[in-house]
């Protein structure tokens, strides 16, 4: 996909497009559309960035609680965003053991509990193991610290997602 | 509902309740959550205005552009949300006429073309004939007007929202 292209598109077929890049969020995508035109893709990214740092501590919390604990109930139920789906299952959450799972929903409910939002974490740059070190590791942060390494992991996704979709269009060279 | 039962919610239950108050902007309700326990309905409904109140204009546009097309493509494909559905259903934009079917879908063009944003109506306080005028009319207007005249929209929508989900839990006096 070529900037050009998306410089010229509505904000409807924006949104599209660009809808998931934070999960469930396509309020930012739609403030992201009025800062087009874009001079480079690293621009269009800074801005969802500028975006999210300039919420309040609630905003920010309110991108995490969009977000779906990794191999809880909607990926049981079939229900994850197709994003979400592809990144669980690259890091190995869908063919977790039984027990493996059982520790994970009890680490999920134990971190929910205690920060009031999920643990968010880059599973495509992780695997079923480190992220459940991560896990059982970031329990024992400050509230104030876990919502920072959430938002960073948040923006570690999107990159990935942005990234995706960039080279999605772009014409095979043979 | 009463107030004791949403103040002990999860914000993972407030989420499943209350997540489409604002038309596809769970991340507002994550945001209002973190201010519970609330103490009263309208804190609560209060909460969700000033959130979109700080936001920039960015940020109240990216709100209008997640809300869909009246009678538009989300409407003919049966993929609106259920809120929007029955909204869309009660105000009579389920059975237009053809002609006033083309000519709204024309005026949703040019309305689009002009803001860089859908047009928004409390559909449930209007009908088909004055959402017709109106959107006639509010074309004429400059993009600041829209954007607030819009987001006000969206203030009336929730407010519904919220009364429905209120009334919906109240156990009926027999």
């Amino acid at each position: 996909m070529d900037l050009n292209t998306v410089n010229a598109m509505s904000y409807g077929h924006f949104m599209d497009i660009f809808g998931n890049i934070i999960e469930k969020c396509p309020l930012i995508t739609g403030a992201v559309w009025s800062k087009h035109p874009f001079s480079s893709f690293p621009e269009l990214e800074n801005c969802v960035y500028e975006f999210i740092d300039s919420l309040p501590p609630s905003g920010k919390e309110g991108i995490l609680r969009c977000h779906p604990d990794l191999a809880g109930r909607e990926l049981m139920s079939g229900t994850l965003t197709s994003e979400s789906q592809h990144e669980q299952r690259q890091a190995g959450l869908t063919s977790l053991s039984q027990a493996d799972r059982e520790r994970l929903t009890l680490l999920n409910y134990q971190y929910k509990e205690k920060f009031g939002f999920p643990f968010v974490i880059c599973a495509k740059m992780s695997d079923r193991n480190k992220i459940m070190e991560e896990l059982s590791s970031r329990l024992q942060n400050e509230k104030d610290e876990e919502l920072q390494t959430g938002i960073a992991e948040v923006k570690k996704i999107c990159h990935l997602r942005l990234q995706d979709i960039f080279v999605k269009a772009v014409p095979t060279k043979l």
